[in-house]
């Protein structure tokens, strides 16, 4: 950590400041310049509160040099992780195509679709079961009834399925759950988090709307530091003041997380757009610039859907922007 | 719920869609204008699919027209919610002074600053046993210990107490609290939304760090839905592109949310700034705008604090302040 | 236009509002629903003032039902157009490929990087003679002396040129320009815009770093309602929370742009995040999702550039990619 | 500015790095860490690209220490400034209050609301006669008799005029104007703003919609480098994701500008709100926390105003809040 202090301070003052960062655990390395004076902090800097530091009247900038995350920061761990979900590879050259509904609605739609998508190439079942609702009087999801579902869908199939996690107290209903996905609007539940670092279980952890790249690798940590190892990143969209789309699906953050950590990211243009007829060039460009999978929402009836109707595809169009995925993979990927 | 038709669309696709809607159990009442077709919605327009409907090629657009709240909204509920908490009054004209320090530290620590705050005229205690982190390595907080540490504090000076609540697995340990409070990072974890609202005790729901004030209502309509009717929002900033402070708090949702609730709505100036110096004109100003209350950050020893030692007032800039907020509601109050 | 009126309306300030309306040159058309009232307005409905309809006290809300954009509108319009600069055609399946430095600084420098990006088949050469800088201290651009230069690359190499106005006052010099570019945050410079519309001349339009698409079409309009109907549309980034990238490319806007105007829209990997390594994986993301072209900086000296040599790709590497994007476009396109 | 190397750079690259550095014309003090290398460079460092260096594999991060704007900063320049407009005095403990309507519409109009607002106690009587708008269809002010009314206006009531400049080639009709408003969307007009540099004449720099306050001081040095010191500040909302108001006022910029320059800082509640209902909480926040000044429209006639009548108060609801001002400003400055 690197410490600047305003021009004009006072020895005395100096020499307090740093009595005080001793007394926090580390050694302080002085650079005394023409115009500034720098302090740069050795030892455990974790016990630094950077923002306390930045408000003293002495200072004028505070600097982290090393990141906060350690378990999955690429400095420390430079290959590709790839996670494997029940057999199925994700990550470090992996691609995995998930896809199903919204919501499981009923045991016909839930097999139906999910033989749809495993015909036209997809690795895993998505559907929720739990669903989070901005409204409480919206439809909720199915719940223990959902996941038996699903459960009969991968007997049916032999897809592996991914499912949204809600709350803690459910956690003994997802023993059974191939991966479990946390939601945008869950990313900083860090109870939750921490739950989940003690499984050691497929973890899918989207971004939340308004949440920093920094942020969502550290709510990955939160998991890792657990002992859980086995994170996949899921960028869908974060919120602007544009309103055209329903989110902005942001996907510098691909190639960016995969500079600053070694964890698979995949993307959701489903949720990041609102709308079937954005899925595919969406979804394209995600593949383009190196994402490491695609979920997607796909339905066999979207006029009728219980939720998101709206950005479902239909089996056919999955099919082929599935065939489409993978030759834009092989000019793109290298 | 208005919908209106694209232009040129036939009287063919324009039955199903009628048809469809009838399916969904609501009537439809057909406007034909000049240049566009516009559909009224009559009935439980709830269960209706907004964006499905906006996403159909024959549809331009969808609009509802009553609000997706009920319990929450002044439509329903011209007068102003006064919320007790453990005999002292939020709303309605009754300002609340909240103070204390971000974390609970020692008993020594939450004692004293408590009889200051008290001595400096705030009604209710806050401090923090559960901390909700960035990172899983910074203080967690003294959990179990700090909340009977806040018991100790309230029986030597008669404050009632606040503390924040971080999932539903420690609910037990809440039920001697006087109001609890949900987290800008838990505002949409409907989980712990859905066990409060079981409950008969005051909550104190801060605004998330990106969310619209209409999820913010919807966050407290699931609190509501329940039966627990005794909400009181808070402002605390929220995420946008300036760097300067840690928040940008967003006063104008103060008289807003007074014209579209009847629920009480506070401001957190410490949060939204994270700037001790910056916590006295945000105050003044958030009281000048007509909040029902200030929950301000108090600490007899910032630099020396586990956490937001950054924003925290020492007790007698506190009493100074609050002072100062007295006179200013003599002229804002009207 | 539609207005929904409040619930309890007394007939007397509806007919008020009613012959208010009758003032500003509208009909109204009355639909009575069970719940609300709501009013359709017919005819010239441009000069009404939607925010003052919605802020009087008998109104619940307003929505403009006809889009207030007609020269660029795809529902007038709905063959692409194509834009001729100079004999190089932009849209309606025509991809271009725009490169060169960010700002031009010598003649050596500007046509040895002129004949490069040629040879990888650049077809329009950019380069700044004026640049808008954040800071009065920074490099403000060659001015005049840049425009000759530029002309003299296009003498060697006969690539048209593309380069950034500033403000009126320059328009003289600009005569010669093939494409005359307006930067983001002269997006909305309305005396600038109003003197584009006078020319016959492409326009290259960039998005705002903070303008809806809404925005940048109506901008697009004050061209053309000029009489100047050659613009391009080009995304660059828009400004969020995020600060990993220097803007966040919302690539979205591209097929969302395609669906709502017949103009060409192109993407600017470079400016929207800033960093070299980024414009490879976010110009084929561009190409995936349907874009007409991307402009994109390269320099042969990025060390030494006088300004973005941060964001500059080397020749050779333009080259690779302009090859990957041909590739990408036999994929996406169709 | 400090340069964070990588850590395990080879000497042969870092000492490149420090070559190529002084190439640029400034000195490195080298300060090895045991876990980091730190450059300190010395000298002018306006020159250096800090993007480009931030992009160099072997360096971490880049810091710059010193503000890049000198004319403003209140480090070089403590005293606050006093700006006078014909008599008015803004700044330095003077608090001015400017009213006036969105447009000027006619001699009536216009020299009867600068007669009511007088009475109220306005100082300054503001009036647009070249408007911004988003579409070329509305409104676009009266332009030179626009401002010749304005003059009216200013011999029949003494109350010098405040108006808004769209472009360099309206400045000769300007002379006459005691303070010119450079607009929001105009904030980043560096051509506009070099030439009003070249005046002696007061002007008002409103913050664009998406900027931060260093750049509105950048902004502000534009003006001040060519000579002219006589600037004010002004708030008037940034663009969010929020949509209950037209804008998000940002009031902790008041106090924190008040910090970084020595520039008066004044506050518009009507346009970052767009409702006349909240100008008046608006404008009492707005004062309470330090603000120079109130700019705010005033209608005689809302309802039948050429724009933005949803924003304009009547004379008397202003005389009210002019008032209730003053009174706040005794709490709250000291």
């Amino acid at each position: 950590m690197i410490v600047v202090l305003k021009n004009g301070v006072s020895e005395e003052k100096r020499a307090q400041l740093i009595d005080w960062l001793g007394e926090q655990g580390v050694k302080v390395h002085i650079s005394q310049g023409e115009f500034q004076t720098v302090l740069g902090l050795i030892g455990d800097t974790t016990r630094v509160d950077m923002d306390l530091l930045g408000s003293l009247s002495i200072v004028d900038s505070v600097k982290r040099v090393t990141e906060p995350f350690k378990c999955c920061s690429r400095k420390f761990h430079p290959e590709d992780t790839v996670v494997d979900v029940s057999g199925v590879k994700i990550g470090g050259g992996n691609f995995v195509m998930i896809a199903g509904p919204c919501s499981v609605e009923s045991e016909e739609q839930i097999v139906g679709i999910a033989r749809a998508v495993k015909a036209s190439g997809a690795q895993l079942l998505r559907g929720g079961a739990f669903k989070p609702r901005t409204s409480p009087y919206d439809f909720q999801g199915l719940a223990a009834t959902g996941l038996e579902l699903l459960r009969v869908a991968r007997r049916e199939t032999g897809l592996p399925i991914v499912t949204e996690i809600m709350g803690t107290s459910a956690l003994d209903l997802f023993q059974d759950v191939d991966m479990i996905q946390v939601g945008a609007r869950n990313m900083q539940n860090f109870d939750l988090l921490k739950e989940l670092g003690r499984l050691r279980k497929p973890i899918l952890l989207k971004r939340g709307l308004a949440n920093t790249l920094k942020e969502l690798l550290m709510s990955a940590e939160y998991i890792m530091a657990g002992g859980n190892e086995r994170v996949v990143l899921c960028e869908r969209g974060i919120r602007t003041f544009d309103d055209y789309t329903r989110n902005t699906l942001d996907l510098a953050a691909v190639p960016m997380l995969h500079e600053l950590t070694h964890l698979p990211v995949i993307v959701d243009p489903s949720h990041a757009t609102g709308l079937a007829r954005m899925v595919r060039p969406m979804g394209l460009a995600a593949t383009a610039c190196g994402a490491d999978g695609l979920i997607i929402e796909v339905h066999n009836d979207p006029l009728h859907a219980l939720c998101d109707g709206a950005q479902s595809l239909r089996p056919e169009e999955y099919e082929k922007l599935a065939d489409e995925v993978r030759r834009i993979r092989e000019v793109a990927v290298r």
